[in-house]
């Protein structure tokens, strides 16, 4: 096995980068700030059936790759049995060499299983067997992954009508790592899908307890819920968009027709990027109100597929990188929070690489001095959450920003073993400081160096979050 | 001779590149699978007067060089002859340096005509007699050059009325390379150019032989045209637009417009977009119907000149990056025929390199399992057609997408010499490749990479052609 | 101080590189056709109190860097002293790394006052007083700076009203190097800023005596300031948009409502992009007549931040990259003046590096073989203006233009501490160059190499200018 690829050194080309990965940041704990873990599995020590149950469930990343060579739908999402549809990942995975998924797939079998070669469609079986005997053992479950990674703390993403129950399963169960929920109203803000508009708001209507009428009452149940979140620790909120809204005011008309629109429920609404616009800038009020971060995604073109969509549901592995003008947009929504000094610390995420230099300089912008590194760049999202993407990101954030402020790596997963992507950052943000220190670019002073990273790998989301 | 720089190792910097590129891609055939090789100059197995005629007649990349660097049009497209011509382009190869075309001259020279010296004022004349004397021989017909590139199949790019003659001539040749011409009505497609729209319908009525009145009788026409293209081989359709279109309805209103349209010949179209997007879907479909592969071709903003197109034509080397949304529009599109299931194999070619990651994700959207690369990201085109641009495709493709389904290089060329771009792209590939095994991203593992090489260069054409 | 990163070969990484540098690029003058230095201080080879003064006045690139890392405005623009500003300075330099400034903070320190160590919070007190002693010798003057970095010639950027008195004081001074003026009338082109049009419509008039109540009278006044500048020297224009005008005509009925808006001063003018085309267009013509250069300036989104902007006014560090559509207005607009032959020398600067290869094709749509390099592609501006934003212009450039023909450097700056960016622009072009002779890319020929680098340093720009 002596030319395995995943060595000590995996991605760490020089002298300085072995140096900063293994004397610095390897041992750092991880502060998964953003993930889409399902707190009830964390809450009820989740024990996973086998590894297809764990790993390829919900995995839209494999999914994509598995149908780009040609495999039948059956043996990904369909009805075959978990050994079969293993067995077909198995087959297609070194095929996918350059694909983020060579790497994690191998990552992600060695950390936490021990596999040291290659999967393949020889290899499959016994390294199914293999793992499929570990996972019935008390070290594989869902909390004890996440001790074995050295989690500190998670940030799992919720609807506004949950009740936390889970979290609070969590937090009275004394488990060591702290599992905070984050606050994503995004269904409540589509109001052209009507539909499912008016399911969401009978949810948030049961959950706050307030019958929404007009604008201030939806303000009203949405402050509930932020309430409420808070006083069960959520410090985070979140939302997806494929650019921010253009128009942030109601005139009155506007509002008087939303009245009508809640009684009669047939017409559709005819200013929904206003309305839009309108509660998310009162709700990013709230979030200042409470001292919070908020998160925004932006970008993605979701749910191309008409056909398999339907077949499938939304996140099956339809989307894809959009290319929606962003700056105007986004600057002057936070202009909007920040002239009445109401922007809380905020992280920016683009699914283009095209816009890293709109966002890396957008913060400058907001950036007033108030706290180190209020406003973020966050890190390589979805498509970009590879080598490529992330070293994209790291060099715009440092050329047009300071990487040194940089809050650093999330999973931003659905998974339990997708935390070898944090060390994955960890050694690509090594090479990258380690090579100009090589050639010169930075000072050869690793302590100096290894220091920021620390900051970067750990201290600066600590800090940032207050941990 | 020792330090001229092309070596057989050129742009092969590592051991596992030379051995990749030596050992599994170097003497594979080459499928051309889209240009613009004229069926003519190939059925008739032309001979060229001298080497300017085959080289720098219709090279709009040297024209553009040449002005750029003072050239007087007399000495580029004008009545200069064609040794000033030859030895205006000499004089200025040695200011190419870092354009392809610099790389691309002098691989040229060295594999149709064994020069190994750098192309200069100086040492012009000689070369340019030396490659006269070659180019009378047999050796440099058209169809010798063809077989001296191990060329395997041809796909030349064709108007819906053209009779194909030249084709049928090639075919019934016994000529051992298999040209097939592809299908390429865009031209019906652009009604907002009236004048240019009349001439054309006339010809394709003149080519079906079937009156154009309306909507119906204008599918029927290219329902033959098609027809007629697929008795004749052809199994490929080409498009090129600044973006896909976003209206693909015609109303009733539209269609009655259109009969009137027709019978006046006045008044401008008032719904291009519609009838663009309209007909083109109708193509589509029966591209699906015929088993096709459609290519379409996306962003360039052309005739930017109006004093220099007015005098010296299309493609003439005024034509450039455009910055169109394209995200939306191709999205919509594709779904529109993935939903009745009429989406036939599909590549997709960008001009914009900031439009990669949106191409290469498109893909996914639209790869259902059915078969091995269904949709393509086609590569690096015109403007991109060089390492860097490349690599870029080669990278977002393989992060995004799976490299290994990827089917590989293109000349999209109008002359017989621009073959060693098949080479060119072949080392690039493997340099890729080496060099990622050299710092331990891929696995140091020859054979398994060789062979995903391999099908990149040549089976997964192949395959996708059924060749 | 052996291990200080800024040593000779700073930024080379090869043999060749380095040769490149020190043999052929090294010594050259330096033309910096554009900047925002001060004329007055030039003219009156003004002396500075210390280097907070010279340094930190004036840079928002440092203080954005400074409120990213929680900084207070106090210490940065507000009324903490200068030396606490500066220390305040020394003391994030470190959290720097791998911006731009880190680079040039050290650079400039050791170039003009020879510091040989790490800028921090521990040397800064040192490091002040060394510099500050230094400043106030006669070989500190600004005249004795610009002599020092042995510059040739300075094109300042100007208002078209200024009488340009420090101009021709500095001409009737017989100091060595030339300074030329800059024409840059972007302010009468915002007519939607409505009082500040108004301002400057009034300063244009008293320029030029000229009354202006319509639009002939408006071209006229500024043909009067075309022809003042012309005489003093001026060769050069210069705008600043975030995209090209897209109408370019004025109606007679728009025509007519801009006497009336010039009378009443009160309600808005109905076009303000017409009347921005038109006159734009008007001014380029004045330019060919005369025979200068024009610039433009595109893609910024300036004053992002309301309340900051208010406080601390325009070019205070809240500006940032935008991504408006440029290809298509860009290439109307000098397609416009082309027709008539009216397209005189242009250089286009991009702020958004993703519209590279838009600019980098838009060059040779209008390079007609008139002269050598006549539409260039402006080096790295701004935000971009660091080693990869450098690398990547160059390589657009490359791959799309030829960077044989490119007029190189400038500093775009309002310090006089800033021509060091000159010396890493060549150190950056001459890696590049060496490091494709390293790997048989580039011919292993360093006289050829070396003088074509010579003339992207200097050369290029002397013939482009005239000088």
């Amino acid at each position: 096995m002596s030319s395995y690829f995943l060595t000590d050194d995996f991605l760490l080309q020089g002298k300085h980068a072995k140096n900063l990965y293994h004397d610095y940041v390897k041992n750092l704990p991880i502060i998964d700030y953003h993930c889409h873990l399902p707190p009830d599995e964390i809450a009820n020590n989740k024990q996973f059936a086998n590894l297809t149950e764990i790993w390829l469930k919900g995995d839209h990343y494999k999914w994509r790759a598995q149908r780009t060579l040609g495999v039948n739908e059956e043996f990904i999402t369909g009805s075959a049995s978990d050994e079969v549809k293993f067995q077909h990942w198995a087959r297609v995975v070194p095929q996918t060499v350059r694909n983020p998924l060579f790497h994690w797939t191998h990552m992600e079998l060695k950390n936490v299983f021990g596999v040291k070669e290659y999967l393949n469609e020889s290899s499959g079986p016994k390294i199914y067997e293999h793992c499929n005997q570990l996972l019935q053992t008390p070290e594989f479950t869902t909390r004890s992954l996440l001790k074995s990674f050295n989690v500190e703390y998670v940030g799992t993403t919720d609807e506004p009508w949950d009740q936390l129950a889970f979290h609070k399963q969590i937090a009275d169960g004394h488990f060591s790592i702290k599992v905070s929920p984050s606050f994503r109203p995004d269904k409540i803000l589509f109001i052209e899908k009507q539909t499912d508009f008016f399911h969401y708001l009978g949810l948030l209507e049961n959950a706050s307890g307030i019958t929404i009428k007009d604008i201030p009452t939806l303000l009203e149940a949405l402050q509930n819920r932020v309430d409420y979140f808070h006083e069960h620790g959520c410090r985070v909120s979140d939302h997806g968009f494929e650019q921010m809204p253009g128009n942030l005011q109601l005139t009155l008309t506007m509002e008087m027709e939303f009245e009508g629109f809640l009684k009669q429920r047939s017409i559709p609404y005819s200013a929904p990027e206003n309305f839009m616009g309108f509660v998310l800038l009162e709700l990013c009020k709230m979030y200042h109100q409470k001292g919070w971060v908020q998160q925004f995604h932006l970008g993605p073109i979701r749910d191309n597929n008409s056909r398999l969509n339907q077949k499938l549901g939304a996140n099956s592995g339809f989307d894809s990188i959009g290319d929606f003008p962003q700056a105007a947009n986004l600057s002057r929504f936070l202009d909007n929070l920040d002239k009445s000094n109401q922007l809380c610390k905020t992280i920016l995420y683009n699914i283009n690489p095209s816009d890293n230099e709109v966002f890396a300089t957008m913060l400058g912008n907001f950036n007033d001095g108030s706290e180190k590194g209020k406003i973020q760049f966050g890190s390589g999202w979805w498509f970009l959450d590879q080598k490529d993407g992330m070293e994209k990101q790291m060099n715009a954030l440092s050329n047009m920003g300071l990487i040194s402020t940089f809050i650093g790596m999330i999973t931003d997963s659905r998974s339990f073993l997708s935390f070898p992507r944090h060390e994955y950052f960890r050694r690509t943000l090594c090479n990258l400081f380690g090579e100009e220190m090589d050639k010169g670019l930075l000072p050869n002073d690793e302590k100096w160096m290894g220091d920021i990273l620390k900051n970067i790998c750990y201290y600066n989301a600590k800090e940032y979050f207050n941990l």
